[in-house]
C-alpha cells in the first residue's frame, strides 16, 4: 500500500503546526488538536499519522511532539537537502530562486536562461550549459518556469541529462518517461477554482 | 449538486487543449482525445463536460470545439476580469504580479507592502492605506504573499475591508468567517510530495 497523495501533502502542513508546539514546549497533542488547527478530519488526520508513525497517541495524552517531528521528517527524507536547479529565469524563477520555504526539501543552486543578458556566471546560466552542468553537477531535479513554448523541448533535454523529478510551472502537460515524475502547478487553475467558489457563494 | 473541487481545476486545463486545437482550425474534438493529451481518464473527462456543457459530443465527430470553449469561459466566468491586489510585495508577489497566465480572470492593480522601501507609489502602496484603497476601489480578491508571522492579522483586516477570497501563499491556515473562500497555494507541500514520488520509484 502506497499512500495517497493527498496524504502526502498534508504531512507538510502537520509538520508546521507540530513545529510551533514546540516551539511553545508543548510535548504532547492530539489528532483532534492538529485536525482543528488545519480545518481538517480528526479521523483522517489519525490515519495518516498512523501511516508514517508507530507512535500511537495514547488516550488522554496524544501523540508526543517530538517524535511525530522525527516521523514525518524522516518519512518525506527531510534535512537530507537535494540539489535543484530553475530552468527559466523569468521573475516566477527568481521568486522560487529566493523563496524561503524550501530550505529544509531543496537547495536551488543555479538557474538556466536563453536570454544572455539574464547569465550573470554566478547563479543563472544561459541554456546552452543546461546538459554539461546538470551531469556535472549530478543534479536530478528541475523547477520548469519556461513559457510553454518551449516548455517540452527544454524538458526532454532535462530527462536526457538525467533529471528524474520536475516541478513544472508552465501551463502545459509534459510528456515524460515513466521513470521521470513531474508534479505540475497550475496557477491558473488553481485561481479559477477560487473564482469559482466565490461566484457559488 | 455542486462540481468537485478537483473537475473544477481541470476545467482550465481543458480550455488550453482546446484552444490549442482552435488555433489549429480544428472544428471536433472527442473526450479520448483531451484524455490522452492531459493524461487523464476519458469518462472523467466526459462527466466533466457533460456537466458544464450540454453539447453533448455526437459518436464519430465528437464535440465541437468553439462552443466547448464558449462553455467552459462561462462556467469559469472568464473573461469578466476581476481586480485583485497582491499583499506582500517581495519576489514571489512581484512575480504574481508579473505572471501573464492570469490575464483573463483577474487584474492585479496594486500591491501592499509594510516595507517603506519597497513603496513605488505607482503599483506597490504602504500597508497603512490597505483598509482605504480595498474600499475605495470595491476589490473583492487578495493575494497574499507575506511571511506567516504577519499573515494571520493582515488576512483579518483584509475580510474586515471586504475581500470574499483570498488565494493564500503564506504557510499558515487563516481563519476566515465562513462567507470568505481561502484557497491555500502551499508549495513546500507540493514540492514535498514530488521529492516521496521520486523516491518510492
Amino acid at each position: 500500500m502506497t499512500i495517497s497523495v493527498s496524504s502526502l501533502q498534508r504531512l507538510p502542513k502537520y509538520l508546521r503546526v507540530l513545529k510551533k508546539l514546540q516551539e511553545n514546549d508543548v510535548e504532547y497533542v492530539s489528532s483532534t488538536y492538529i485536525a482543528n488547527e488545519l480545518k481538517l478530519n480528526s479521523i483522517q488526520v489519525r490515519k495518516d499519522l498512523a501511516y508514517v508513525s508507530s507512535n500511537d497517541g495514547k488516550a488522554r495524552i496524544g501523540f508526543k511532539v517530538s517524535e511525530l517531528i522525527d516521523d514525518i521528517e524522516n518519512f518525506l527524507d527531510l534535512n537530507n537537502i537535494k540539489d535543484a536547479i530553475v530552468v527559466g529565469a523569468g521573475s516566477l524563477g527568481h521568486a522560487l530562486m529566493n523563496y524561503k520555504g524550501f530550505e529544509n526539501n531543496i537547495n536551488i543552486i543555479m538557474a538556466f536562461d536563453n536570454d544572455h543578458r539574464k547569465c550573470d556566471n554566478k547563479k543563472v546560466f544561459h541554456i546552452d550549459k543546461l546538459e554539461n552542468l546538470i551531469k556535472r553537477m549530478n543534479i536530478h531535479i528541475a523547477i520548469m518556469t519556461l513559457p510553454k513554448e518551449n516548455a517540452q523541448e527544454v524538458c526532454d533535454r532535462l530527462v536526457k541529462s538525467g533529471i528524474r523529478g520536475i516541478w513544472n510551472f508552465s501551463p502545459v502537460t509534459l510528456k515524460v518517461p515513466e521513470t521521470v515524475k513531474v508534479r505540475n502547478e497550475d496557477l491558473s487553475s488553481s485561481l479559477a477554482v477560487l473564482l469559482k467558489q466565490m461566484n457559488d457563494k
